[in-house]
């Protein structure tokens, strides 16, 4: 394990580039994370990762076996699929404060590889239930919905036109589901025929009053279900692409269910 | 409408008090909203309202018509019930930014007198439905779960202790759903002998495959759900209390649901 002792490390910069441009991140297709929980899940799950950076106070923790991570879990054994090139950065505990993006750093974070998520077209089969998320904007709200895929057992997550999948807010949210559930970046030109072609219903989540209950809905054949965004919903164009409207009921007004519960609520029934 | 332009004006200091103080809000009984949403839903929903501060940026777009806030509504009418010392202050908008608790403020605040809300023994009925949230420690949360309550049409939410119904995180994420959900705060050994006498029946939402599962669950005599804290769910000594235990049952690993979205399904279920 290596020591870094400057902030103007080229590794310490890397992090703190790719946590802060989402450019960087499209360029690499690296990202990071930070964390106890997330990077013993991203160790737990094997995602490939460049490099991890441990302050001395955590390591010290790791050490008295204060935290989730083993000691070991560090070592990246040559059994490991993953190791070409990790390496395991000690560093001081004032870097550790300036990396992170809470006031209570837990010491910790990795920059991952990617994920190797794979694409629409190998994912999709006659009988699966998916969501795709159309322009959801909000990071906390992305991540949030990925995890409950994640409880409800959802086949795969597709986006389009959807805030940054790797976004460091978003990867926190998901609080490690990112690592388990089938998330893949798509176009709706390209989506569309490829549901058509698998025979995969396609359900257009609304806010009207006259489309089909939820509860009526039958997903005995698997489907999809387009959620939108989380002001504006689905745009007409997209809804009337889908081969039903669906609707989450509710009192109260049109505005008492966030994005990510509608969301929820929805992959629950796709599910149960 | 007066107009103040020192931030050292009483009301100002009034305002800023009762945000920042738990301690302050207990003793007045009074709180604070932010915005110009949860501030038309206050008025459309007649809350009574202690003073109003507009800055002067707000007090143009609200005069060119530019929110959802009619001019006329600040103009507290006689014929309004709750008029009684209702007082509007244009402000400057360096004061405006100093009273936000967002980057972006809308510059629009009220301090609400408090709500009208019944105690636990008036709301309480045979056949209603109901969730009771112990000890919900994070106001997101809190009103993330009043706003679904609102969505789902539950007869009332019941905190013990949780978190402050009354911090402006809470009331900002109950989007104004506040105003219009049943809330009130009581104590488990009031409450039960309430749910018993009344004749409700009482279930514990947990995290356990032997209980039975909330898609099995019969609600059609009404009841309470007991949801419990985010990172330890309910106290064994609660759980047993009640009638009968009930899970969601979930794929993916235990932490996958957050405490907000398992509640938001348990009444989902409650009132579908």
């Amino acid at each position: 394990m290596r020591s870094i002792t400057s902030s103007e490390n080229q590794n310490i910069k890397l992090y703190r580039n790719l946590a802060d441009s989402k450019k960087r991140r499209r360029e690499s297709g690296m990202f990071t994370i930070e964390g106890v929980r997330l990077v013993s899940d991203a160790l737990a799950e094997n995602v490939k990762l460049h490099s991890v950076f441990v302050t001395e106070s955590c390591m010290e923790k790791i050490a008295r076996g204060e935290t989730v991570i083993q000691r070991e879990a560090l070592d990246f054994p040559a059994g490991r699929s993953d190791t070409d090139g990790t390496e395991v950065f000690l560093i001081p505990d004032s870097i550790g404060d300036k990396m992170s993006s809470t006031d209570n750093s837990q010491g910790i974070f990795a920059v991952c590889r990617g994920l190797d998520k794979p694409s629409i077209s190998d994912t999709i089969k006659n009988g699966g239930k998916y969501i795709l998320l159309h322009r959801i904007q909000d990071p906390g709200n992305l991540g949030t919905i990925i995890r409950t895929a994640d409880a409800m057992g959802v086949d795969a997550v597709f986006l389009a036109e959807c805030c940054d999948l790797y976004n460091p807010k978003t990867v926190r949210s998901t609080m490690g589901s990112l690592f388990r559930v089938n998330v893949s970046e798509t176009e709706l030109d390209k989506a569309f025929p490829i549901f058509e072609n698998m025979g995969v219903p396609t359900f257009a989540a609304v806010v009207d009053g006259d489309a089909e209950s939820l509860t009526d809905c039958d997903f005995s054949r698997g489907g999809v279900v387009l959620i939108g965004n989380e002001g504006n919903g689905l745009p007409k164009e997209v809804s009337e692409r889908c081969g039903k409207k669906i609707t989450v009921k509710m009192h109260g007004t049109v505005n008492s269910l966030n994005a990510a519960m509608a969301a929820g609520i929805i992959m629950w029934e796709l599910e149960k």
